[in-house]
């Protein structure tokens, strides 16, 4: 097993990555302190094989528990599922000793995070992110959200976990559009943090979608490091913590305006990182080999370098407008100045209208 | 005009009472540093008269702002009430710079407070609390919420103002029953924190109903002091701030079983203090003298001292066990030991039957 600390005011909190970590889920929350009773919200596509294990384990360790299943995908993070989160809770009984446990992706990560973020205006959350996208990204860092109709994770709380659980387990019967969509993330890491993080993506790439246990623990336990070390030093995004959002700008855009659950986000980044590649060269002098050499890494995992749709410029201009980096109708992007060295600076509209072909459907 | 300052962790902001300040509201934005863009959330029943004074005020002031209509009642605490503000908040493309102003009571304080709280994960505050009620106590200390089907103010966040802004003129036009329900909380603060002030509501009775204004800048200031004093020392309510709840634990039950609206909050928590006080007497030895002085206080407010319709008892106690303050199934009471001293302590489901007899319709 490996562990991650994530240094957070006032707390921190540890990332565990290892084969089969659900079976003493109950055991790691006794020790963590949390003695109340249990939410087990869970992504019903897990309902025949992980649930089980997890609820076997909170029960021999015992623990009064209920579980909520959420219907799989992205439609799920709304306000509705949020107020079928909190009526769940209170039919549970949850009081302010209880503990919700995230068993999902970044869906089930990010609204039951919220949920346990406002219920009884805050209760204890464990996050046990099964997709790898939610091991290497949602389920570290604190941040919870609903989508609303407007835009992506437009409602939320900064709100730490006591403990993120990653058992390897659950990525052995994950599709494979969803590891590749995990991979978008790792390269994100490696373009705005960790250049040797790429390269490893690079030379590992067929062991990582064959799914190979030692591989994936190595690019989880890195990009989780590298989360770990920006979030503890800027929890609530006021400076660094912004450039974990290299090619979301575009990214979240594209799921608006396709309709969410179209693209799963870890494509959709894969193509805001190629807009904020271009971009990156026409305005921070960025190498086009390094460029270049970053879209072949996303191609290789098997990732979407064009729109697959055709989706209207101005439909995508006007849903980063809603952007939460934007500040007085200023859109403002993470741009690449060389691997592993990002900026965060104002960029002009016609700039991003300009480099949008470079991922349209052709 | 009258100052109090707020002390929470890392932050302090100030509560300013006095006569016509919405005048400057735009102003006092400006001097603390609030630049960005504003949404004004209103109760739609001050459309008329404080909404363009406050307009006039943030306009003159440089701000781009947006108004925002909130329909009257508790029944507008609600999830559906919080997604419209959020589209709202989208339409008017705040920011992470812009803020949100409440004005209007303890419903529209706490609606448009959590939804700031959440809103891109918290955008600025400001409280114009124009309800007693709201003034001394909804819009001090950063509790916002929602209402559930399931229970009153089950959802929300700690989330502090960067200001409270009470303008006296907003009670000269406020319904004398809603004088009433705030002076039920005034009262409130003299059982839990300082008999004197109960005294001073004992002996200025007939002014603070005639809506005087000296009078009642006194209970608001010598209020909003008792609770910035409480929440400065335990912001999120895992000790002290506890006693605030003071027959709160019935009233919640009784707004939820009623019907949200059928009992205004004062009122709901006048009746709460009546079962607290009997319960008191009976588990902690409180003298029926206090007690029946406090039952004279409320009587003497025009208060009510008994549901004027039946509620079943079994109901009452089933909407208590959902009280935030309930642990492991356990009920816990706010009680007194004498005027000004309270303590958190668990009672037993027969002991609160017991005493619901003191507030049941006749």
């Amino acid at each position: 097993m490996r562990e991650i600390t994530v240094p957070v005011p006032g707390r921190s909190y540890p990332i565990r990555i290892g084969g089969g970590l659900l079976t003493s889920l109950g055991e790691q929350c006794r020790q963590l302190g949390l003695n109340g009773s249990v939410a087990l919200v869970y992504d019903a596509a897990l309902q025949e094989r992980f649930v089980p294990v997890a609820m076997r384990s909170l029960t021999e360790a015992g623990f009064q528990t209920a579980a909520i299943s959420v219907p799989s995908g992205e439609g799920s993070k709304c306000l509705e599922q949020l107020g079928a989160l909190y009526a769940a809770f209170s039919a549970a009984r949850l009081d302010r000793h209880s503990t919700v446990i995230a068993l999902g992706g970044g869906v089930v990560g990010d609204l039951a995070g919220f949920a346990a973020a406002t219920y009884l205006r805050g209760i204890s959350l464990v996050q046990c992110p099964t997709t790898l996208l939610a091991q290497v990204d949602a389920s570290v860092g604190g941040k919870t959200a609903i989508d609303l109709p407007s835009g992506k994770n437009l409602a939320g709380a900064f709100y730490q976990p006591h403990l993120v659980l990653v058992d390897l387990d659950t990525l052995q019967t994950l599709p494979l559009r969803e590891i590749r969509a995990g991979l978008a993330e790792v390269i994100k890491y490696g373009v705005i943090s960790d250049p040797e993080l790429l390269t490893f993506c690079e030379s590992n790439c067929a062991a990582l979608l064959n799914h190979q246990e030692d591989a994936l623990a190595q690019i989880i336990a890195r990009s989780c490091e590298i989360k770990a070390d920006v979030v503890g030093e800027d929890e609530k995004e006021s400076g660094r913590r912004a450039i974990l959002n290299y090619g979301h700008t575009v990214a979240h855009a594209i799921e608006t305006v396709a309709g969410y659950g179209t693209y799963l986000h870890g494509e959709a980044v894969a193509l805001g990182m190629l807009a904020a590649g271009r971009l990156s060269v026409k305005l921070c002098g960025w190498s086009e080999a390094e460029e270049a050499r970053v879209r072949q890494a996303l191609e290789a995992c098997g990732l979407p370098v064009r729109l697959d749709q055709p989706l209207a410029r101005e439909a995508l201009l006007a849903a980063m407008q809603l952007d939460k980096k934007t500040l007085n109708g200023q859109l403002r992007f993470v741009l690449a100045k060389q691997l592993g060295e990002v900026e965060v600076r104002n960029v002009a509209e016609t700039d991003v209208a300009a480099v949008l072909p470079v991922i349209e459907a052709s």
